[in-house]
């Protein structure tokens, strides 16, 4: 039987033109369509259950650790906005203004939150007291605006869903914990359930968030080698809480700031999937968040039996807890497995009348194709292993592929020319000034995407003007 | 031990003045706070963790009908607004606009979406091709903003959120059965988990949605008498389809209108929970929907073992699938009593040195403050029972309720005396005019609810103008 080959033919290869294969990806599998509202995307049902999965999987180890949701409103006045000062100035340039509503023009007018840290603020200035108050720990899951001039699907949008976590502690020694403790959930899920390699490190003063005194991030490498930040977690200080007024008394009866935090993931991860595990053929997704996890694709389908033992194997895989369904349709099996390996589904199980006279199926993954011969009454238990073998060498692979672009570079030129010819990070000593840092983005588009962790010095110069240097940074050109 | 009062006596008596009850409730429960922004409110953990365990439990029934989630841009350019008539009249006077973005003046002005019709009619248009792309059952979750003079937290308010559900079909019957369908998922759900006794039916002209061909609704008694719309599904017909284009080739290769509904809940329902079931303690949660199901409160907390025990409680409790916490904190145990009364807690779990010696525990429940002893080792059985039986008793004791306050009426002046004197609904019959609707609403202020499905004519003449009788109407005041 001839494969058909159409749908997959209307892709562009990543290596012919990266940009151009995640545009077609995206489109063809029917992850987002575009919207006549300039800079906005819709999400479609594969791309929305993509987004689901991510959300109950981190809202479960959220509320693990304390965290409780809350909803604050979509609106910011002008005058709360501006109340602290950094901040403002980082957000208000990109924000959309509501000036009517109801028929009138409005006395002030008010913004679609870019991002709900000065509402968190208002909002726990009048609900902190006391010590016993605290601390607060609340999340939110909500779409936020933010005026953008160039628009990718996930990456860059006027709109995106995200969920913004906001706490208040009584001590800078607490919110520090509760910054890292979050950026170490949101590696452990990235790693562990999205199958993509991390860096965590801390950001430089120009990189770090509006308003706050240490940014916290974790940077993934995509097939091309460039980078995507793919969460951050930001310490504020007692900045806002001296801005806003947000104090507490304390256990021996003194008024204290309190001190604070917030820490984000956006719809921005799910292009991280994407460019991380995506292949000539599609989307290929992690089985941990995939939606559908196994399609059964019965071969001769009108043949006596074969849709009866199709519809009996998806019983037995959802009775064993894995997501499956059977493509009936009257497409050719061919069609099926293209339009299938475009949308990812982590394995396809193959069943026609032979197989089932032999008592076999086959189970085909999607990310290397390797075909199993899997017995009729054993599927689930032969199903989950292939499943989570597939999960580990998917991390891997991505490992090994991050590994073997990360270069280190002690002299400029040597800098500059792997930056311009290889696609990949570069490890480079940093004197901590924001001139060099201006300069090395000037001269390579590259940024410096952050401090590492736990990484030693490899020289004791910076990079760029040889003074001494300060920090390991992590450069590279970004999304 | 003298139960502490303070925090009940802070709330007004129910029969005092409902509206202050409802209104201190919701604070005093730690539901709402008023935010900074006129009209918005911000949903507390408790009040948004209600919504949370109702969207999962509808979401799940959704998906069992086919249902699939996407999400829509949250603007609509005032163009796209304006293409049903019926619809921009119903919705455009109470539209927030976005005038201004990334420091620009926009060409066209957007709105902030009040409902999505027109995106997904634009969506639609763009993705239904052929009848084997139908049918289309998409719903989403998100806020939506409608300009509102007056506020009442749950019931009225500028931002609201809630799920719209958008379909498209191939034929007129199909589309009348999915509205149907969606209707009846919506009353089995409230009657069942939120414990509420509804009435279903259609509305008249005049209380339809704009631009459907016909709206159903559910329809609950407060326990004031008042009404509470808690839910409506629609039928557009093909209305939409024609402003927008929206046409599919079918089976025999002829271009034709898809036919298309819209059905939704919002957390006005949160509304109905508190008005049908609080009580002058404060809030009373039917068991099926409480984010916390047993608060256990150890008596002489600090007496050897108690805590020790309350926590093998919780663990027994958890394990059975119960939500439960334990309330350890330094307050006296009348001051938790009250507390978590306050917050409707279904059951409360006291256990002290006594009853530990005893091998008991007490369980109270929140509706009727029945007291039963529990063995400790067979606590979550107990518990178990003791939920189910409250659930049952809560929706019988509002449906008794509900019953009792529903009247029919056969003259018009025995009509506006009982709407005049007695809380709750009057039956009645009406000829169908929209000046017999009108003229009743101003000479009584109650509103036609529905047209019941299933009712018997009690009359064969209008109650307001005596020529002959179309429909029976459920007629009453309304939030």
């Amino acid at each position: 039987m001839a494969k058909d080959k159409k749908l997959v033919e209307e892709i562009t290869s990543m290596d012919v033109d990266f940009a151009q294969w995640y545009t077609d990806v995206v489109k063809k599998a029917e992850l987002i369509s575009y919207s006549s509202i300039r800079g906005c995307m819709i999400f479609r049902p594969l791309g929305y259950a993509l987004w689901e999965n991510i959300q109950s999987e981190l809202d479960r180890r959220f509320k693990e650790t304390g965290v409780e949701n809350v909803y604050l409103p979509m609106f910011i006045p002008e005058s709360l906005l501006n109340k602290e000062k950094e901040h403002v100035e980082g957000f208000a340039p990109e924000v959309a203004w509501v000036t009517h509503g109801g028929g009138n023009e409005l006395q002030e007018r008010m913004c679609v939150r870019p991002t709900s840290e000065t509402l968190f603020c208002d909002f726990y200035k009048d609900v902190i007291e006391s010590h016993r108050d605290l601390p607060k720990v609340y999340n939110q899951w909500c779409s936020v605006v933010r005026w953008e001039k160039t628009t990718r699907p996930f990456l860059r949008s006027m709109e995106f869903l995200w969920q913004e976590g906001h706490t208040a502690h009584a001590t800078a020694e607490e919110a520090e914990e509760r910054t890292i403790q979050m950026l170490n959930l949101y590696a452990d899920f990235v790693e562990e359930v999205l199958a993509i390699p991390l860096i965590k490190g801390r950001k430089t003063d120009k990189e770090k968030f509006a308003g706050a005194i240490a940014t916290y991030t974790i940077e993934a490498m995509m097939h091309d080698g460039k980078a995507l930040q793919s969460g951050t977690s930001h310490n504020f200080g007692d900045g806002f809480a001296k801005a806003f007024g947000i104090q507490y008394t304390s256990k021996d009866n003194k008024l204290e700031y309190v001190h604070q935090t917030s820490w984000g993931v956006s719809t921005r991860i799910i292009g991280a999937i994407i460019m991380v595990h995506g292949d000539d053929s599609g989307l290929v997704l992690p089985p941990r968040i995939a939606p559908t996890q196994v399609v059964i694709v019965p071969i001769r389908q009108k043949a006596e039996g074969v849709l009866d033992k199709a519809n009996e194997l998806l019983t037995a895989l959802t009775e064993a807890g894995i997501s499956a369904k059977v493509d009936d349709s009257d497409k050719s099996p061919g069609w099926k497995f293209a339009e299938h390996e475009m949308k990812g589904v982590p394995v396809r199980i193959e069943v026609g009348p032979k197989d089932i006279e032999n008592g076999v199926c086959v189970a085909v993954r999607r990310d290397n194709r390797e075909k199993t011969e899997v017995k009729l009454d054993n599927v689930a238990d032969s199903v989950k292993v292939i499943l989570d073998t597939m999960q580990k060498d998917m991390f891997e692979r991505a490992k090994k592929h991050r590994d073997e672009n990360i270069y280190t570079a002690t002299e400029y030129d040597e800098f500059k020319e792997i930056i311009d010819t290889k696609p990949g990070f570069v490890k480079a000593m940093w004197c901590g000034d924001l001139e060099c840092e201006e300069k090395i983005k000037e001269d390579t588009t590259a940024t410096s995407r952050c401090m590492p962790f736990g990484e030693n010095a490899i020289s004791d110069r910076c990079i760029c003007c040889g003074k001494p240097a300060k920090h390991l940074v992590i450069w590279g050109k970004a999304y």
